[in-house]
């Protein structure tokens, strides 16, 4: 049995796959069913995971409006940048961890240290298998990944994804610059997917991938 | 009525947006139907057109495999960088137009006019609502745009698009510096989109959009 939790990809982006513009300015992509059921799907989830990128440009609260349980909030910080006033840390909701890497300045992480649970795993960078081994052996078996582009891209890289669920708007975003669905360094052979569903909803699309 | 053809681009992308690796090498995206698929298109259509970038990664020959007839070539290159053995000049197949700007060095444009027709059009970059006005006054009423990346984002950031044919492969290609469906500088404001259709197709998804 793998130690780690299942962990599965959320994520909207536009018909061109972007999932912001070129000025990382968090866009409307997607309509009202899809937040319902990216509310609901975080309400399944025993915690939410997203990159520090994703914090400094959105400061997302990570909380269900639905639910009756909020989910563990995580995020995935090497250089303990979350700034203590950020939303995953203040706004009342499920535990926060953010998971530091050994380099962290110690200021940063003493300062963090006294609003939300330290872990600390990897020497320069977070060590995605250790930090999922370790969510695993404390109950949390259902993981939902909120982006971005990075974070992405290191899951899946090392191969820890086993789903990935997009909704594609209805608009074209362009730009050479801007965040994919998959940023970093990117694959010369390309992983492979298998098409579990495709639907429309609102103006766009939902399709659910299963990692192959 | 407006002095341009209907103009439609088709192109195959991975789940996350990307055309090709960061490499630029061309990616087995899609399967044996879309491929029949494109080759009808291809045969419906009164021009095809790509940009330079496209000619200089994956020297396409352009013709049709199906067809009766094969349509005009066009390609758009400022600055006449088309190699006179492209697959574009050489391969027999319809009339090659070459569209260049004023900038573009004479040696080459002469060059490139002993294998194909030469366009001038625009100062220092090919002036694309120019260009598609000399191709309607030539009966070209149906073009298609197959790439890449900086095409499509000069066509579409022009307002010069109607539709949009996209095939998703089950793949994921990753990448931040990967040609994606559209590249360029990119929208503050997101360009809307119109679903019209999508379908399941070989192992991934055919999505067709109108431009609005």
């Amino acid at each position: 049995m793998k130690s780690r939790p299942f962990v599965f990809i959320n994520a909207a982006m536009s018909a061109d796959g972007k999932i912001s513009t070129y000025e990382r300015r968090q866009t409307r992509i997607s309509g009202d069913a899809d937040r319902k059921r990216v509310d609901k799907l975080r309400a399944s989830a025993d915690a939410i995971m997203v990159g520090i990128g994703t914090v400094l440009a959105d400061d997302p609260g990570l909380t269900v409006r639905s639910g009756v349980k909020n989910p563990t909030r995580i995020v995935v910080d090497s250089m303990a940048r979350t700034p203590v006033d950020a939303e995953v840390v203040t706004r009342k909701g499920g535990p926060t961890i953010i998971a530091v890497s050994k380099s962290a300045p110690r200021e940063k992480v003493e300062a963090l240290r006294e609003k939300a649970e330290v872990i600390t795993v990897g020497d320069r960078q977070v060590s995605l298998p250790e930090l999922l081994g370790e969510l695993k052996s404390r109950g949390i078996n259902r993981l939902m990944v909120e982006g971005g582009a990075t974070l992405n891209w290191g899951l899946i890289s090392e191969g820890l994804v086993d789903e990935i669920y997009v909704y594609i708007g209805n608009i074209i975003i362009g730009g050479k610059d801007a965040p994919t669905l998959v940023d970093g360094v990117g694959f010369l052979d390309p992983m492979k997917l298998e098409l579990l569903s495709v639907e429309k909803m609102d103006d766009g699309i939902l399709v659910k991938w299963r990692v192959l």
